[in-house]
């Protein structure tokens, strides 16, 4: 993919021999001589990746990285750490810093365009992720950006593919003071496990017994219910050639061994939090979406839920000739809750009302807050004697118990009416048994309320 | 990206080809051996793209490509036709059965890699995009991917970015047909001009004068505005080295001069097709995200809007030391209009006084329905005298022009009172200027109704 790239570095010459490389390669290339000008440029969104160098006066690399990755709005911009530092001390400051990657000059071309570009594909698979995500916060509730930056990338579950002991024991331990590690010898049985055990990420050996553990990579990154699973591959050296296939095909990073366990635990930290990002952002939309459906106060589902699934249930009966049964529960006198002990109480009684009446309820039934204290259910499959019982049942159960009001301090007696319809074969829609369960509903009312009527069948 | 490629061919040794070319570069690969199955693969959702030959018994290629392009299930998954078949004619058909492109036997390795990498990278971005409006599903409402599958790839804006003359003129009046062209002949206007135009699809020569088309394709892609707009690049067979770079940085398709007509015309639809896609998705996904926000009868804000954004106004107009004025509008009588008149013709008056009030409110003013037939709205900036004015100015319009029920057949009388109220310094929040609000309502409505009631500032 094409990706705007902001190099950030205090000398012109280095600055100059980077963008000659990366435009070459039809990157777009943004400039910033120093770490505020830096920041300022990313958090204007104007950039998709960042190669930063360390030395600069005023603000050095290691604080822009770790400023960008503390903050929502820039937290998720891939940042490779581009600089003549070579000690391993600086090259765990810069990834505990966050950087997700360390490169040391002479820079290796190919490795570093190479990089880029595998940054660059991961992120634009999340920038869309991310764009919609945006538009939550409009809805109000805790800001998914926010949640995701703040994330300390400790306490994943990670699948360990590995088949030497001896790198078993390294890896395992180190890991397991943070996160929880489960090690699969078998390649093959690691693929059966990889998505059930609601793995964040896998460390794959390449240099398994008898397989290819890029392999192993290419297969958990393609399968529908592991491809967004963080993925880091362990190898060599020397095989430089597979690890930048690797990188090509999706996977996120890698270790070379010996396995520096301090690089070990950073390198992992990144990855858990660049996933749990997207899993944060996926969450919000979700969450966001369901809020269209769902009431507030009560938790239960909405009248516009219920508009839009009753009809499909209906027909659904009607097409195979089952029954179909609803109810219409409505709390008795609940204006007078209100009023003689006010509406944080009346909001009380409804909940734990709504509450109650969920123990009664199937998968496959709907239960939909329908008006003020109205709540009306729908179970599929029921005819007049069973929805009549269901009815009767809960009928009791609310006048059994009374309802705690303001904070728990005291409590009052609640009763409830309740209207049942069932589906007549001369129905010509859902409408038609909403209305007779509203008519139940009216007799039960007027014929002294806390009691159950019902439709004919 | 690594991902799950379908080879669709009744001859197993093309298979078998094609299976290890594929699987060296680390594609899972799944087989089916005639149409049928490939097409119950693909509604399975058990690939990512597919090559599929033409001439297969029972049902062949063509066909097969024209049931995945017209499935909602199916419709995104890129097809590449790779075929012996090599007649302009069977091409046109493949293209025009809407496949993606189209290859002739023996295949040029690297030509199929290039192309079913790119295809994999494009769709990985709208994969996720498509595995969250799948959700809005459940919302109900239009299915988006239905939506999305029927369109005709026709009536788009194309951007043509071209300064041949001749090709000018041949590109611009075959697509003229079906589409809306504009041409710019200077690629650094067209930069400008790409994000402006609404253009669904540019079309961009690489051999312009003294500018590399490709750069051009580069930067389209990485701005922000225009990266999800479809990329067609136009070139010489000398130039494949360059398409492939094009393909690689994530352009969708190219064209080889000397540009065959309907060649041009299909692969255009395609991408047209492609973009639209996305588009319709990335509207699913808002729309149901609103839909959390909003009434359904009158189209206004509902309550959850309201209670999580009166708080940050009120706070910003506390912090401004500004205005701030709340207007609680309550239709006089409504439950007699109900009474009298039926729901039906309650719900028609609840929308028009909706509507009649939208007409004054401002773009920063909140304007929400409260409750039943109680509309709430807030204007910062506004200090008493003025919101009197606008309450004043309201309520005479409802009561000026009768409203029309039963469907436009008849008109009744209708007035509103309002209860007006401001933010005061000793505010503690939002609460107490809506409960001012409500009890100047309460006084409007029990000293006769049809009035505004203001509470002191």
């Amino acid at each position: 993919m094409s990706a705007r790239v902001l190099i950030v570095d205090d000398l012109y010459p280095n600055v100059r021999l980077l963008e000659t490389k990366l435009s070459l390669e039809y990157f777009d290339v943004a400039v910033a001589m120093n770490g505020p000008d830096a920041l300022a440029i990313c958090e204007k969104g104007a950039c998709d990746v960042v190669l930063l160098d360390v030395m600069m006066p005023g603000m050095d690399g290691f604080e822009v990285c770790r400023r960008l990755k503390s903050n929502p709005v820039t937290a998720h911009l891939p940042v490779v750490i581009v600089t003549a530092l070579d000690q391993p001390a600086d090259r765990l400051r810069g990834l505990d810093a966050g950087a997700d990657d360390f490169l040391t000059k002479p820079i290796d071309d190919t490795a570093l365009l190479t990089r880029v570009r595998s940054l660059v594909r991961l992120k634009a698979v999340t920038d869309e992720l991310r764009s919609r995500a945006l538009a939550t916060r409009e809805i109000g509730g805790p800001d998914p950006l926010a949640l995701a930056a703040a994330d300390t990338g400790e306490g994943a579950r990670i699948l360990l593919v590995e088949d030497r002991p001896s790198a078993i024991d390294r890896i395992g331990t180190a890991l397991s003071q943070h996160h929880q590690v489960t090690v699969e010898t078998d390649p093959h049985r690691a693929l059966v496990r990889a998505p059930e055990g609601g793995f964040d990420l896998a460390l794959v050996s390449l240099d398994l017994e008898g397989f290819d553990g890029l392999r192993l990579c290419s297969q958990i990154r393609s399968l529908e219910r592991t491809r967004n699973m963080a993925l880091i591959m362990i190898g060599e050296m020397h095989e430089k050639a597979r690890i930048t296939r690797g990188l090509d095909f999706g996977v996120n990073d890698y270790l070379l061994r010996p396995i520096d366990r301090n690089e070990l635990i950073a390198r992992v930290r990144t990855q858990v939090r660049r996933r749990r990002f997207s899993e944060t952002l996926r969450g919000a939309l979700q969450a966001s979406m369901e809020l269209a459906i769902t009431d507030d106060l009560t938790g239960l589902h909405n009248r516009r839920y219920l508009d839009r699934h009753l009809g499909p249930v209906f027909g659904e009966a009607a097409l195979q000739q089952k029954g179909l049964a609803c109810l219409l529960l409505d709390i008795d006198r609940f204006k007078s809750i209100n009023d003689t002990y006010g509406h944080e109480a009346g909001d009380e009684v409804l909940r734990a009302f709504a509450e109650r009446i969920r123990q009664y309820v199937r998968p496959m039934d709907i239960l939909a807050r329908y008006g003020g204290e109205e709540i009306v259910m729908v179970v599929p499959g029921a005819e007049l004697p069973d929805a009549r019982a269901i009815a009767e049942r809960i009928r009791e159960r609310i006048e059994a118990t009374p309802f705690a009001i303001d904070g728990g301090t005291r409590d009052i007696g609640v009763t409830v009416s309740v209207g049942v319809s069932v589906r007549r074969t001369t129905d010509t829609g859902p409408a038609d048994l909403l209305k007779r369960a509203d008519t139940a509903l009216y007799r039960a009312k007027s014929s002294g309320r806390n009691r159950v009527e019902a439709a004919a069948a």
